[in-house]
């Protein structure tokens, strides 16, 4: 039996409340040996408290050595197994800008490139030129008309966008068409099973009239296409853990991620002052709240230690605002460590604790990577996570009598 | 998604470094409750040096309570689930003499016994016939002719030996002879399936010429055979990894097991100063190093707890020689623990810990059982070893996006 199995069977009525609240690529590491970790460095009162009456761990997003991307990093944290759900490159872009993939979307990640006067690609990535260049060209990409599907294209950023085609029983196992290497035509796009046959002959057809629309083009005269997706049946919140769940975030990824497990998206939020604001004025309406704090992640990737025990500290202010509103098991952690001293996201495990009435505490006096070690939750895989929180809020019955 | 799907996918290529320093059996027991164990007893300034930088861990060979065998000790460290990936003993004891299994062999272990004047067992070990004198019985042995395979004998120790019938499509799914009792005939070699039933009639041939030969014979005029098998399809280091690999052991056993996975065996050490020699001689030409040390599992299986300590000292004193060559990725551990209080292989975890510039620091100030358990691997599965290592050689490219 799986967990969405034994949770889907288990699950309870309650009116508790369960606050997930995620500091992106929270965890870190020392700039020297025996040194502290962005998250020990910072003055963290409230962490520290919350710690010192809760429960701490070692969270492994995906599994031990894995670094996990935000998708895979997001879905562990959620309770499903990012091995068993993948999301794919279209899906996961398209989710990227605020694109709300539907079931019966294909959605494509593409490239804008250069071609010669034969048609083969000069430069796969043209030039990486800029988003304020490249936008304009998938406005002119929206005069594509195809019969009986519809169709979307969005800018990502610099050569990047994104195709949806949508309609009835378009397969989305579709082989990339961009070779990898310059000096070469596009390869056709090839259905890998019956159902994909369709999609493929309409990928097809974008192609040929993008490359008329794009002719004269000085910048970008050519594209290609690659991580033909479709949506993941991921079962709900709803469906295996009886939660009516809401998600705060102010990047769409986060949205997107949040969407495709069934959570609302709640509220425009752009800070986490406003986001703990939205927490306050839906807090009647939902059982789960997920809320997402994006910079420590940001400063992280930038390479940038200090900044980043900054935004530790930024976070650690508004944790009053969400204890104020008396959550019965609150959860923080980060989806994946995204260490100053990589500039990247990397496979260390996360911290991770939770404060709840009934928890059983350790030994911990703060939140931090090393304190974490000695924590009552031991190392543990992320997806057993929402298990945990389940049975924290009395959401959860016995199993067997 | 199992572990090696992941990492086949993701392993990308890097100029790092990995060194696994295996001493055998280093796990250990106190001599009385609250003492120390024998890595805990043993002078280790080295060793010591490294946990104090890297990140430590307790490890489970195959799993809790299980004690393993040379063959799932090392296929766990190795990073292939011992659960999965069976070792028939026929390949094991072949391995262990130095045979190379090859993929058209079947390889049977075989006892020498004494028969009675109608053929039923006396004694199943032949009064535990001394090497001497049973090496020569294999060499008569060698008479054996069957039209269509190739057959080899060779001696192991005592009343024990290994077969191996070489041939097309031979096979291995077929009964012991070994009655397991005395005062009865050996079993015929029945076979469990279609592809088998040819070894079956050869090993019916076999058994019958070498009864003929060994009929005059004092000592041992018969045989018992058991565990046939053949080589395990196990994929190699090369194709899950994407590492050239090189395993540097003196015994035959631990050069097979490397063998298995697709290592290759390089120089002829005997010693483990030699070892290391070995090690700097082909440091250019591969990118993992599995060095094999054996005498800290001797001596625990002895029962002789000082002279572990003593060997123990003597493997923490070539560490230098390996750090000077720079790996970017060093992990000392053991295939099992070998307490000398117990004289035996057990199913204790074996401290291990890593050395690596992105290692995250933990607690541990020395490296021993006790102190592993302060460490920021926690407790793990062999299996997810290699995972980690090659995480931090730099080797795994991030997982979704």
């Amino acid at each position: 039996m799986d967990t969405h199995e034994l949770t889907k069977m288990l699950h309870i009525k309650h009116d508790s409340k369960i606050v997930f609240l995620i500091a992106d690529g929270l965890g870190g590491l020392a700039k020297e040996p025996g040194g502290p970790t962005e998250l020990e460095a910072a003055d963290t009162p409230n962490l520290d408290e919350l710690a010192k009456n809760g429960t701490s761990g070692t969270m492994y997003p995906v599994g031990r050595g894995i670094t996990p991307g935000s998708g895979p990093g997001h879905l562990g944290l959620f309770g499903y197994d990012p091995l068993k759900y993948m999301i794919g490159r279209g899906v996961l872009e398209a989710t990227g800008v605020g694109f709300k993939v539907g079931p019966n979307d294909v959605a494509i990640r593409c490239n804008f490139c250069t071609f010669d006067g034969e048609g083969k690609i000069t430069d796969r990535r043209a030039g990486r030129i800029p988003t304020e260049q490249s936008a304009p060209l998938t406005v002119k990409l929206h005069e594509i008309s195809i019969p009986g599907v519809e169709i979307f294209v969005e800018p990502i950023k610099e050569h990047r966008f994104v195709v949806v085609f949508r309609g009835e029983g378009l397969g989305h196992k579709v082989l990339d068409t961009d070779p990898q290497e310059t000096g070469v035509k596009p390869l056709a796009p090839v259905a890998q099973d019956e159902a994909s046959k369709r999609t493929a002959e309409i990928a097809a057809e974008f192609s040929a009239q993008a490359i008329k629309l794009l002719a004269d083009e000085p910048k970008a005269n050519g594209l290609t296409m690659r991580g033909f997706s479709g949506l993941p049946h991921i079962p709900t919140y709803e469906d295996v853990y009886g939660l009516k769940a809401a998600a705060i975030a102010s990047y769409p990824m986060y949205k997107g991620l949040a969407q495709l497990v069934g959570m609302d998206i709640v509220g425009n939020a752009t800070t986490l002052e406003e986001e703990i604001e939205v927490l306050a004025d839906v807090w009647e309406d939902y059982d789960f709240f997920f809320v997402h704090f994006k910079y420590t992640d940001s400063r992280g990737e930038d390479g940038d230690f200090d900044a980043k025990v900054k935004m530790i500290e930024e976070f650690d202010k508004i944790v009053p605002g969400v204890t104020r509103l008396g959550p019965d098991v609150l959860v923080v952690t980060g989806d994946h460590s995204t260490p100053a001293v990589l500039a990247s996201h990397s496979w260390h495990p996360v911290p991770v604790m939770m404060s709840a009435k009934d928890c059983r505490c350790d030994a911990c006096a703060k939140f931090g990577e090393k304190e974490a070690l000695k924590g009552g939750f031991g190392h543990f895989k992320a997806v057993h996570l929402m298990t945990m929180a389940l049975a924290h809020a009395g959401r959860l019955a016995k199993f067997g009598a």
